[in-house]
């Protein structure tokens, strides 16, 4: 069976992300693909790489007729998103990529995103899209809210030792190197190759980065009480890959065994043997997590390290592993290529 | 029905892109994995990128019993492959790497490799592994000759233009320019990080380049009188991806009429709109070739610019093409993949 | 004695590069610098790498006492240059790094350029700043027009050549390779680090880049005829370098050696012995050119390879080496640091 | 007055900054340059970018008359080091950028090094070269004892802090990102351009870095108590540069006012303003260090990030800086070109 999609934003990094991964899904068909500025033209104009497939056009939101999709990847800027997506009839199913509907608490989310949501209903009923930790609410769920690519490496790492109690929950630190593609393909100066290649720096420092909504809601949930971890990102000259170097304090063996078990029957998420760790680069293009145990010197202490590719398990795979879920398909249908190394 | 398949080289870059690929095939299974210098290592040791598949460990060659397999992918070091091969059994196909068996001509092998053929019989039934221009050999063929990753982007830009004697034959410059992985995973001070980025130089300036011999050796093939090329190889700081700047005396509009004719029904091989022209960025990772032809301001002149991967297209994925026909798979099995950008 | 001078257009690449050249000359003070969109902000904001430095804050031009200063730089756009050049006193020495001031004749600048010239005058006036060919023009100009950074790279390479009558003049290919920062630094989706890096691609394709007016303009000059080259720019992931490919026809020992003579007294300008070929990672930073000569396999043809800095040689350190000869500083002041590598 | 200066270990990068750098210095001769595998050949073969300099050919160390000069710089491996430094005259000052003499304890040294240190006498008298902290110590030397790179920037970010008592000495984490020109020029597959780009990953994970000696030595001695930080430094895609994110609990304006206090009359080490924070880019190529401060969300915590470049500030700037307070030259001299942006 053949389910019908829609992509919505198909201009940007992560719509394009989610058309090669759709490519070489057996069960799913792309019905329409929206870009409002690039409407009218050619998908391989826009994205040369993806010039070998045969797919529709681009074109305006208003001149695509939704209620003929089973399932809408929403790629469209925060807020946006929002609006959009209330109008979006009910038999449609909505994998959102933004972050619109990734707080359920709606004075939590005006903190963080500077005002008042603009479909607070729609926002109580989405699933937040953090598959492996949410199978089943995202199977049933009508509107999943894919997480943050920062903040799914950040969980990775954390949620199984938060939940299970081993670690201090008030001396977590989560120091982050992210590749460039996740600030998105508008041209701004500070993303410019002359501006970021051959250095690094870091950005949102001193716990402003919005991706911290999620971390506070996440583990607060998880642990019953208030969790602010620090999260300090930082951006590296590549294109792809985040990798989240976590501090915390509690036994490495146990921290360890918690890990795998929590991981060991997972397709996408990988415990490296104890005392090794990851690189982005053997993670790039692909679905996978691989994470890494590390015990210090400094007694008690536990460096835990998480590595995903941000528009693939930390967006666009994530979208449509969620989306598989929700559809009936197998889980992994369409993620399971290897990584592209060098 | 499944075909065995073994890979002697497995711990080199080609290998690790064969097993990529193959990881995808329907119809292959890895029986088993060479690496002299890593025998006994888990193959996800040498390539953490492929941890996530189930594989053989990687054994010295002698350890294998290469009789039981249908075909035998050689991505060893010159030299040492055409020893290895011709101590293969008749009845197990091979497709090889290496530049061992690309030079029909036993002279002039020695003449670009500095060494007398250690297997000139096999050397004589090898076949050139173009996939495109010969492919009722390939698939006849129980030795099949990868070409250089250079060499095919070089002739899939100027083989049809020769063929139909389009272009002035004294008058052809190859200005390529190519990523670093080409070089393999040895150490060496030149291919270093410190020493490659932010940067570019041409190297084996002046005709040096072997595979000049490929060139050579086919396009006067074509035309039926010696032809030599001018060919000089840059190289540039990213690790995938070939592109071949090829200027030519001819006119714009037949060159490309000839070319789109060629290819139109070529799976791998894409001709752009006329006065397009590719980026390696958008065939990275897959088994695509772009070419584009520009018309210059200079009159009978014409620019023919063609980008490959040079670990797909320039040999892995060339390799796994040839396998399919060899092995009577679809041409195209493994081979689907959408490109990676950004 | 302390020059005073202006950098018009200091909130850009070039306009920077002019103050770290200058911030290590013995003999100028910088009075003012300009950035209209940045009006008011300190220098330091808008190029932190800068901020050792005690200099004045941005300004707008209008706010600016010019006909304070001895000499101003003039590194504004394209067209805002010829509009602001032409309102400075007379008694004030003008070195321009647009492209304003380069072509000579009204109908090539309109053909090239798609507007009529707002100051024909001053464009007759104008002298063509590639110093070590106009050096006394240069001493003795009140304009001075800095060459485009390609241009300039190609015509180190080729000037003599021509001059010498050594080589066929209707067969000269120039392909280039150039880091990105010559394209500045206002956001353009094409600059993005995410579509840059690890890979390249050619730009201006079949004679349609505006240094060629330049090429046309000098080369048909030194030769008594005119002179038309194929010119195939290409950029590649790197900020600042450019290495010039020229393919000509000619013999590669009197090519060596006139190429040796003209430039054996030259600071700036070095030929590498016969038979090596520059890099571009080896002039990183500095004012200096190198040059090789290659002698090809295919009889009577000859690669001429240069290599130059685009924001240094290219465009800003050209720029001060001529104000030096304008304002009776040795040549070189300012500019004798070592290139940085790695 | 001149001083006759020699450096030993001169193929490496170290060594070729160093020449870089005393190439622009007033009062400084190099007089000889070792280096053992290169003997025979001019400096410009081994480093094309010092080709306009008139440099001795590089020598065999036996082969050089070391008495004969002012000041050694060496820049050996370790090991090599103290076997070389315990030939050196006494009348010669010696400038070490080794680990040899950085540690001060003997066992100290071998349980980080892993041998018995050869020159125990020497190493006592050796003087820890971070010249901000050691100024007269360092004047009055006959050997200085270089700090490691990484150790430099997070002591630039530390010992105030530490000396003042304003933070937890127990709750320390320095999360540092390293450009690989650190690793050196000897050719290792993990530092290849194709092992390396586009991509990062932390190494000797959980406190195995040989710099925490060094961090343990000062900041124990600064604090009269043991101190011991947790240290995990990341590789990242570029050549130069580290940034350091230095984790720390105290108040955030304290801190600020104790950096801001005891930088404000330094040359080379600047404290941004408060909430600000660097980027290796900005510091490229010369021998400053920024110092950013910013307060986190989390109560009581505070960043402070430090970056400075590994081969200026971080080793041979640091080294040529040590040298002039040795030679009674100005602190400055040679040392104050701006960094290099783009």
């Amino acid at each position: 069976m053949t389910h019908k999609v829609i992509i919505l934003g198909a201009s940007g990094y992560t719509g394009a992300e989610l058309v090669r991964l759709i490519s070489s899904h057996p069960e799913m068909s792309i019905q329409a693909l929206s870009g409002d500025r690039k409407a009218g033209h050619e998908m391989s104009e826009v994205f040369p790489h993806l010039r070998h497939l045969d797919l529709p056009k681009l074109q305006r939101i208003s001149d695509i007729d939704i209620s003929s999709a089973d399932l809408v990847f929403c790629a469209l800027p925060h807020a946006t998103s929002q609006a959009v997506i209330s109008t979006i009839p009910d038999t449609v199913k909505v994998v959102d990529l933004s972050a619109d509907f990734r707080i359920s608490d709606t004075s939590v989310y005006k903190k963080w995103y500077g005002k008042e949501h603009d479909a607070p209903d729609l926002q109580k009923i989405a699933v937040y899209g953090l598959t492996e930790f949410y199978r089943s609410e995202v199977a049933a769920a009508r509107i999943v809210a894919c997480t943050g690519c920062n903040a799914a490496a950040g969980q990775f790492a954390l949620r199984p030792l938060i939940a299970a109690g081993v670690i201090n929950l008030d001396q977590i630190i989560i120091d982050l190197k992210t590749g460039v593609s996740g600030a998105g393909r508008s041209p701004k100066e500070n993303i410019l190759h002359a501006e970021l290649s051959e250095g690094t720096h870091a950005y949102s420092v001193g716990g402003q980065h919005r991706h911290l909504a999620e971390f506070d809601q996440e583990f607060s949930k998880l642990a019953g009480r208030l969790v602010q971890v620090q999260f300090t990102p930082h951006l590296i000259p590549a294109n792809r890959g985040i990798l989240a170097t976590v501090y915390v304090q509690g036994d490495a063996d146990e921290i360890y065994k918690i890990l795998e078990k929590t991981y060991k029957n997972e397709s996408f998420v990988h415990v490296l043997p104890m005392g090794e760790h990851p690189s982005t680069r053997h993670i790039r293009g692909s679905n996978y997590c691989h994470i890494g145990v590390v015990n210090d010197r400094v007694s008690g202490r536990t460096i835990v390290i998480a590595a995903l590719d941000n528009l693939t398990k930390g967006s666009s795979g994530q979208a449509l592993q969620n989306a598989n879920l929700m559809l009936g398909c197998p889980e992994t249908s369409g993620l399971l290529m290897a990584p592209i190394f060098p």
